[in-house]
């Protein structure tokens, strides 16, 4: 059998193609608020969602999410082969209430805040390999459940740090299929590809800030831009756009510092974090987080910009800082880890 | 293309053979103790695994299972396509801080109990579908980690219901591969392949008793059975052995029950939660739990009976309660789920 990732690679190059068949954006207010406000789908103004905690808010969001970007595939939940799924909750309990009503053969996974790139990367092999006509990869995050998981209650008002980010309120679905279909989000466009994809490595330079999530993630960010240009034989430059998760300014700014080691100027970097808030209006310090954030802005900005022609290849990384709050007042580092998909439209 | 599993099912029969490579497991005391602890390759008497704190215990339990099946298999890390692997900590951090220093391409998934199937399930079909000629599943929980985490803090001294069950202390490791070898632990018996997997949904009936998970994830156990005997046109006793995870005896009592209505008679069921200790002297109640639990029971038992030829073919499917500290303590129920492995011996 023809093996598709050589040993000592992180990448695999797909055979067959891999459509974007249809994505929905559910945002909570302050997202609604920021600069792509405009371009998701749901903006709630409930930071409930109508909910009585903040981690049933969480599990509606994903319900909504999962609901209309059914309803946008005009598909029911029977028509998807498999969920990957997952969030930022200890035992991805967002997720677990969120989807059980849908029964879709299920596969969690937890990989922070990279989440929107591992659901893609896993169930984009689960179609293109063939297992399955269509594949959902789904996941969210909620300020204030992640608030409350991992720093302080909301009601302590402790203050942030200016490398602190935000977690976004957000949830994103994402339908693929083996089959060539338009984008159904703006007809008569182009079609989208998911045409490879580089998985991370877990990586730990060491840094225990719960407070600086950019500077734990950006070596995983690094490691898959690296490992995607060295396993395919690109150039930075063969992407329109090299588009990072949620490293924010401080994140950015050291990715381009250790990629700039190995000659390599990312000028066509891109961060959802820093794209869908205006720190200099909203209060956001370094940024967006969260798995709703690379979410949002694949799901509203970034799949459109390609069926518009806009951009034509992208390199796409949700970044994940695998902060646990029982491993950090043990005095622990916060390992990350990224996930690369190259996503083209034709 | 053709698609390996049709809409409506949950089950895909490999087209091309993932074989079992080699096994590691590594067991506490306690399980040395039970029954079958003449099985495992390791067994370590210090329940801190020489470490400070329950967490980095159990991340040790998993790094020893990693370099061990490592050197079972012969191989190095950089040998390995894709390590799939998780545990039932917030985050995965015993799996985070086991595995990192390895570098191998990582996706982190969460399934509860259900993970050494979960892991499984993804890890051979990244091999079948020839990703990677080679794949490594991973698992592992720890009694003191779960019990801080879910319940109550060990020095509470807590009174345990006799619904409850003993959440193992083990780590299992099983190394895929689509090139044919033996199963390198007994040289010269049969090959082991799995041909086969059924993929779980979320299954919730509502029960909230944390201390009785067996109830919670009979369910999701009786409708991956009858999901794989329906996808698959087989009857219960095409398989020598129809395996589940940790329902223990109140669990099996229910699942038997469960599928009991659909006609199925599972005279030939066996549960790793009950195989694994001796109530009458380990004073475990209704029997073993955890992700450790099954992934011990397969590659210090199951797979020993396989490679011998004492099974043919069997259907192992670990069981998950999902539950969480904050949902359960918000009052909400315990949805679970399972995952079905066809393994056989030829």
């Amino acid at each position: 059998m023809k093996i598709k990732k050589a040993l000592g690679k992180q990448s695999v190059l797909f055979e067959n193609k891999v459509y974007i068949m249809a994505t929905a954006s559910v945002a909570g207010k302050k997202e609604g608020e920021g600069p792509l406000g405009q371009c998701f789908d749901h903006v709630e103004e409930d930071p409930y969602f109508g909910q009585l905690t903040w981690e049933k808010a969480e599990s509606k969001m994903q319900e909504i999410a999962l609901e209309l970007v059914l309803k946008k595939a005009n598909l029911k939940a029977e028509d998807i082969g498999y969920l990957v799924a997952g969030d930022l909750l200890g035992q991805l309990i967002a997720t677990s209430f969120g989807v059980a009503r849908f029964g879709i053969p299920f596969f969690g996974v937890y990989g922070a805040c990279s989440t929107m790139g591992e659901t893609l990367a896993l169930a984009s092999m689960l179609v293109e390999s063939g297992y399955s006509k269509t594949a959902l990869a789904l996941t969210s995050s909620h300020f204030a459940s992640a608030e409350k998981q991992f720093r302080f209650p909301l009601d302590y008002g402790n203050q942030r740090p200016q490398s602190a980010t935000w977690t976004v309120t957000g949830s994103a679905g994402v339908i693929l299929t083996s089959e060539k279909g338009e984008y159904n989000r703006v007809s008569g466009r182009k079609s989208i590809v998911i045409t490879g994809i580089t998985t991370g490595k877990i990586m730990d330079y060491g840094i225990k800030d719960s407070m600086n999530m950019g500077a734990c993630m950006a070596p995983a960010a690094a490691d898959v831009i690296l490992a995607n240009l060295r396993d395919f034989g690109r150039k930075a430059s063969d992407y329109d756009k090299i588009i990072t998760g949620d490293l924010g300014y401080v994140g950015s700014d050291i990715l381009k510092q250790l990629v700039g080691k190995e000659d390599i100027n990312l000028d066509n970097h891109m961060d959802c974090g820093i794209e869908i808030y205006d720190n200099s209006i909203q209060d956001t310090h370094s940024g967006g987080s969260g798995c709703g954030c690379s979410g949002l802005v694949l799901s509203g900005f970034i799949l459109r910009k390609l069926c518009r022609g806009d951009y034509k290849r992208i390199l796409f990384i949700p970044t994940g800082a695998l902060l646990s709050p029982v491993s950090f007042n043990e005095g622990d580092s916060i390992p990350s880890i990224a996930h690369g998909i190259v996503i083209e439209s034709e």
